[in-house]
């Protein structure tokens, strides 16, 4: 590979930002997955944005409503493409702000545009001049038993609510997810799978292993010579076949080895998708601030690599 | 004339909104206008936008700047600008919001464009893209004395200062009006200058009157017939010479005059200016519920005309 320094500037030549859409149901990892590549990348280089401050109602108004924030008809959907529009040829917007806090539309800000932008939530993909300002697109996809579990853990500890309300908000949100999230699926260059190995009994707080499909909508990095089997049995590759049929890369990383065999997968993907003269962030792979997960750091790193490296 | 319906519609071939700017400092009768002008159109046809609520800073945060609203910098200038062109071409906007009562940003509300909007404030001709987007523009430019008195009036009022803060806000800004705001005054089609007229002792509670200059920047309307002596004695139209020497026209409505003549005028004004198929609606020249105003009037109506019947 050509000098790829991990500092390398992209915006050059090319004034426009890199970006990356991060798209997926409540509680299915987006913050985290953006945490981690914000953190890298620095807030000197990359902003990232949650498309549901784009947020119509508040939480009192929607109470009325004949839909949940799932819905683009809840969402300032036009107004989120424009401003996407605005930031990919590097113009500043006012970003409206939902505090989930609260539940409240607040205060705008500013967002400068940056030589990176991560725009996360719920619906970034839905318009088709929305995705067309995406130079990578993500959808999470983990089971919907995993999806409930961190969705109930998050949502009664730090937005307030009881099971009880969390639980009628996705039974509430099931056929718009399926009529209006689910299908951004379709759209992403890569899913994310987060889940348990199906038939392994491996002890609580072993980290959930990670499925991606990598489809060849755009320049996919090349796997395979560092996919030997005498480099890693952390990660596989594998020829399989989209849903549609299409070809695609399927790359399992799994969670259930042992931290030394993960740190030796970890730092031959570094050194081929990152930089060989640096040590990998120590940011890449943190589900929280003392969980860490080598199929959620490779994740980040293939992400990482192809918004310092891929083509625009 | 040709014909000319009070409901004429101007979205038809050109769905691109009239846009009008009344720039003007701080109490110099911007909303006072803009009201009778909207109400005359209907909220069916007719928006309007107070530039004040680009505001950057709220009262708290600008204890400590080194500026006033008056300054570019305490304002999203160029946000503002992005937001008029988007308007201009038929989009709709996220706007901020500034709630002059509380001194607080809050949330922001979204304009859908419509036939005509009206953009009130203290910059909203400062930016030349900005200027790029009116069809016509307008600067209000009272007599100083008049302007402090409006001003004392009105934040003392609604707003709730004490007229030392209002007296202090007024010397707070007086270099940056004249570096910032003044300088607007130079862009404009119309100059407005609602005043007394130097020399008389009319009773309290006569209206002001004003002096229009009508800059041949845009095709004003030709009043040489209308305004014959024998038509109205109220108001009185003659050539001048501009301060930078270029030819303009001068017009005085005088708010003296008796209701009986005020009313002649202001006929043949709207039968002139306006349809002369219908009255002309009750709404313009109220300077407040109780308080009728014929060089109000008149002013209003001129720029009704411009907005309904001028060349784009």
């Amino acid at each position: 590979m050509p000098d790829k320094s991990f500092r390398i500037s992209r915006a050059g030549a090319d004034r426009r930002p890199v970006m990356l859409a991060i798209a997926g149901d409540s509680a299915t990892g987006k913050t985290t997955v953006t945490a981690g590549l914000a953190a890298a990348l620095g807030p000197d280089r990359c902003i990232s944005i949650s498309a549901d401050d784009y947020h119509r109602f508040d939480r009192v108004e929607r109470r009325d409503k004949p839909f949940t924030p799932l819905h683009p008809d809840c969402n300032y959907i036009d107004i989120l493409e424009q401003h996407l529009q605005l930031l990919a040829s590097g113009r500043p917007i006012l970003k409206p702000v939902y505090n989930h806090s609260t539940g409240r539309c607040v205060r705008p800000e500013r967002i400068e545009p940056n030589e990176f932008i991560i725009v996360h939530g719920l619906l970034p993909m839905y318009g088709k001049l929305a995705r067309a300002c995406f130079d990578i697109s993500v959808f999470l996809d983990p089971p919907e038993e995993i999806r409930r579990a961190w969705k109930i853990q998050r949502d009664t500890g730090t937005r307030g609510y009881s099971s009880a309300q969390v639980m009628a908000e996705i039974t509430a949100g099931e056929a718009e997810s399926a009529e209006f999230i689910h299908p951004q699926r379709a759209h992403a260059d890569i899913v994310v799978r987060f889940a348990p190995i199906p038939g392994r009994s491996d002890p609580p707080g072993t980290p959930l292993s990670a499925e991606l499909l990598l489809r060849p909508t755009i320049r996919q990095p090349d796997l395979t010579e560092v996919l030997q089997p005498d480099v890693t049995r952390t990660i596989h590759l594998r020829l399989a076949r989209d849903t549609d049929g299409r070809p695609v890369d399927n790359l399992h990383v799994h969670g259930y080895r042992t931290p030394e065999e993960n740190a030796v997968a970890e730092k031959a993907i570094w050194e081929t998708l990152g930089d060989p003269h640096t040590a990998a962030p120590a940011c890449l792979g943190m589900v929280s601030s003392e969980q860490h997960s080598t199929p959620l750091a490779i994740t980040q790193m293939i992400l990482l690599h192809h918004l310092l490296y891929g083509p625009r």
